[in-house]
């Protein structure tokens, strides 16, 4: 597997992406809202893998809650996976759990679930497919 | 700058080992224990970045305190870098703060710095350089 994305809370976009534009010493290549989990999504490229910035869209967004309970930062570790059924067949069998059962549309046009983070030593995993065209 | 790594704060590492082990879908590579930073750091391999668990070897090491503080979870994501000298002097002028200033000798044979977390938006940045043979 792959690490396809890092994700990280912010409170602020506009000052986060300049943060991050600064850190990686390039611009983000994307901007996206994803109406279904409420959160503006920054994209930068690092290599082949991504930092991708998170910012609530509404104050019941996962990313509010996930702020105000322990402040910006880090929030998933996301893998990629080329047959998102299998991994979840193949992990389940394992002993992992998702937290939600059904593969959901998520940012930049990828399917994916994620992993509850008690199995993972706190660390809320992804995985995720891209959609072929 | 590429992903080098995200480091993982693990309280028992033979667990979290075996955990990572089944989400990754192969054994961790290599195990090393950096006396510098009191820590035991267990390596996976996952695409050009690594997945790093890292268990503290002493009760006043920064992990086990990180553990105290917040319980176990993503502690540091870190960016390979060509010259860490010269990226630290670009960070410096872009206004990153150092939480030491002089570069130390990290795990897999790397040379390393980490900048301020309230500075990237609560995330501990590590910036690493391999040391050449």
């Amino acid at each position: 597997m792959q690490i396809d994305h890092i994700g990280i809370a912010v409170k602020n976009m506009e000052e986060a992406s300049a943060t991050y534009e600064k850190l990686l010493g390039k611009p983000s290549y994307k901007t996206e809202v994803v109406d279904g989990q409420k959160v503006e999504a920054v994209f930068f490229e690092a290599g082949e893998s991504k930092v991708e910035l998170l910012a609530a869209t509404t104050s019941d967004s996962v990313i509010a809650s996930f702020i105000k309970k322990q402040g910006e930062g880090i929030h998933h570790l996301a893998f990629r996976v080329e047959n998102l059924e299998k991994e979840i067949e193949r992990l389940k069998k394992e002993g992992f759990e998702l937290v939600h059962n059904i593969p959901r549309k998520g940012a930049d046009n990828k399917r994916i679930v994620f992993l509850h983070p008690k199995k993972n030593h706190g660390v809320l995993v992804e995985l995720c497919e891209s959609i072929k065209p």
